[in-house]
């Protein structure tokens, strides 16, 4: 998985009738230290993730595994919102 | 998901029985302001859209999720015409 | 999908079951206007591509899509043969 | 698979229900000599790793292949803790 | 699917069950005309290969299509031993 910054949405009226009502969140890719990257993607949340929140990102088929995103054709999908990071014994991120 | 702009088409005679009919798109992928990168790749539409759309390609198996693509051999398929993308508070892009 | 170039072929004895008979060329994938970029895969054919033509190729669990390649243990095939690539509204590629 | 080193922990009250009671990791992952990288991952531990250890980390579809991690939505996951190296006839490595 | 030189060897006791009896290689990822790139990834064996060999490797869900490979966690398998590559019309590799 990855660490990522939500940091914009995406709107779209003309899709997949399998992507209606699901929010489309504009991710910025993390470094380990949550320091961002020039890296963005386009995720489907499943756990109600907000603008700013850094959350982990999970991608390819693994990204239709989780209980609510079974049949949606997504390849990258938020699957937690992250309290903290510890990274060489020092916490380098925390809500 | 990726942001990818409709620049073109490949044409082909000789492929795949389960390509024939299918619209073959050069799409070039986006920066998340919708700015143009080097990258190009050939993806599948099942939205409809049309030359200069900014649109939301999945990619891997995913690809194949989609209602009209499940028996489709396609790594990269159009999944949504974009209407705007929002970045930090400032709305980047708008159709 | 990605484009490529068939620059050559590899041979192999020793190999998974499933493979034999299979041809493994040797692709250049190309940039949008069907140039040469650096880098190259092998991949199987699917569509009777020779030496020097310019096709399409899908990856990933999608290279086992088409009708002949169900069980063969590939990342990388080749499912079209491409006529001509239109970009910006210009031909770039014309067989 | 890739060659990592753990190197700190993430936590995550709101997550899929299906992490619940995973561990996350953070993966650093190295050269083949067991050097260090820039690139780190997230991923789910299946075989008691801990902090320091090299480990072999797998990762897309196959990542949900071991016993015990069959239904987590995960694209990241230790399935090996390593011993030793030995490359081009060299020990680069050892425990 | 991609040319790799095996380069060495990686010893584990505590990995996933399935794993137990297959032997990890060290490989390194080759250019078309088989000279060595920088990068290395760690494949499981299913033809034989040995050290110094050049062989081809196949990635994602299809490194598990072979037949002995079925249910083992990899994410990336050698399923050939090449005996020689032909590029532009010239030998570049001969066993």
């Amino acid at each position: 998985m990855e660490l990522a910054r939500i940091e914009g949405t995406v709107v779209s009226t003309v899709k997949a009738e399998s992507l209606k009502g699901r929010k489309l969140l504009l991710a910025n890719l993390l470094n380990a230290d949550a320091t961002a990257t020039d890296n963005y993607l386009v995720a489907i949340d499943s756990v109600g993730a907000g603008i700013g929140e850094v959350v982990l990102i999970v991608r390819g088929s693994s990204a239709r595994q989780t209980e609510s995103l079974g049949k949606v054709p997504t390849d990258s999908s938020i699957i937690a919102i992250v309290d903290s990071i510890e990274l060489k014994g020092a916490i380098v991120y925390e809500k």
